[in-house]
């Protein structure tokens, strides 16, 4: 089976991928439907990890969580789901170092692995679109430009690091529609944290991000920072823990929930 | 009688001002109660000006108006209205010149005339104020700085003009959290239109406001701008109507309406 667009629901595409038909990004699929992160942690840390993102929720905003350890599905979040299979790619770290790249994590699998699904910007992208709003790394075909602030994240426990963020340059007006419509979804990173002078939040260079791709900011347009979900992966990295399974970047989960059924309003 | 800051209705302070006890400015009073601008005009241009306020909303939300020509209250809006001598001041215009400014109107009232409310910033400030951000025009006791941009509003019959704006400058961060907490006010003017760059709205000198005072803008800061009510007044200032009474700058009527009551969420 090939990878087909008309594929229309969230359930056929997770299908595709658990069957290993599909391995690649998961951007543009499925359009209104929430993108969840994947974070999966031993027990031992998860309790730390939660009071963490809890702690900084709008760069880490806790869609679901396993119920038990060892569990594979999620409840209300996708039917059927089989966590070790149904995102296109993973990675696995240990100690902190990026070990493996798989395209399922059923050898890598431990009874007392918690998973945590985390929400992602795809989400609010959809709706800055239906607005009319230009995403540039969408139109640039890029991964969106990241970049480690001087903002500290909350620590809990173990987990401790600087805020990530996201960047997309608008026009002043656009980025004020954007900061209403992003308002309203709260549970994927919410209204941004800051826009104007990168300096300000300690980003040296725009050109130069962290993490994903620089973008074109053209004349008139200021670049609009969203907290990032990849704050997570910074506390991560910097906790090393043994063991740790995430998605890869830009290969997420698909859940069966509307972006419309997280807007606050 | 002397003004008495512990008056804490609308209605004693509208009392107080009927009497001539008290012609100054309404700024600070009643905080929570929206205050409204005041436009007069004959029942011949009533129909214009109200399509250029409705065209036109972001600058000139029109909270309510006359039942009926020579009205002298208005229904839900105050108790015991009388629009003639409830206003601490109002200016009279004659062919678009400014030719009185008095305590009441009740020597210039005619039968034909129509009374607008329109929205002000007053209400949108005391929301920011609750939030914890500092409103500069506030802290520095002057009034807000207001610059006629190159953006035209719509024209409805003799009424054009390009848009007022009021600026106030706040660090990114309150920008933002403004931005958020003025959309739900969209009859005092919603969100504001354009922040950063003055010049990309046709603002020559940020330091030489067209009415009000210019304020101090610090390091860190970028200007945020919101559409105006004065934009009506520009607007009746080039249609030169033969009469037109409004309030005068800062001396509003204080209705019985409280913000809270015009919050859209």
């Amino acid at each position: 089976m090939q990878h087909n667009a008309s594929l229309t629901t969230p359930y056929a595409i997770r299908n595709m991928i658990r069957n290993e038909d599909y391995t690649g990004s998961t951007s543009g699929f499925v359009p209104g439907f929430v993108q969840a992160n994947l974070v999966i942690l031993p027990k031992r840390y998860a309790f730390d990890f939660l009071q963490f993102c809890q702690a900084n929720k709008k760069s880490c905003p806790i869609i679901a969580s396993s119920q038990q350890p060892g569990a594979v599905s999620i409840s209300n979040v996708a039917h059927d789901l089989d966590i070790r299979t149904d995102l296109p790619r993973y990675r696995i770290y240990k100690k902190g170092q990026l070990v493996d790249e798989v395209t399922n994590i059923k050898e890598y699998w431990q009874d007392d692995l918690v998973s945590f699904l985390i929400g992602s910007s795809f989400s609010f992208e959809d709706s800055l679109k239906d607005a009319g709003i230009e995403i540039r790394n969408v139109t640039e075909h890029k991964s969106v430009p990241m970049y480690i602030t001087n903002i500290p994240s909350e620590s809990a426990g173990i987990f401790h690091g600087n805020m990530v963020v996201s960047m997309r340059p608008m026009k002043p007006a656009d980025a004020i529609r954007a900061i209403q419509i992003c308002s309203r979804f709260s549970d994927v990173h919410g209204a941004p944290i800051h826009f104007g002078d990168p300096a300000a939040i300690g980003i040296k260079n725009i050109n130069r991000p962290n993490y994903g791709e620089s973008v074109s900011i053209k004349e008139g347009e200021v670049p609009v920072f969203w907290a990032c979900g990849v704050t997570a992966q910074v506390a991560i990295a910097q906790a090393a823990p043994d063991f740790c399974i995430t998605h890869s970047p830009g290969h997420m989960l698909i859940t069966d929930i509307q972006n419309a059924h997280i807007a606050s309003f």
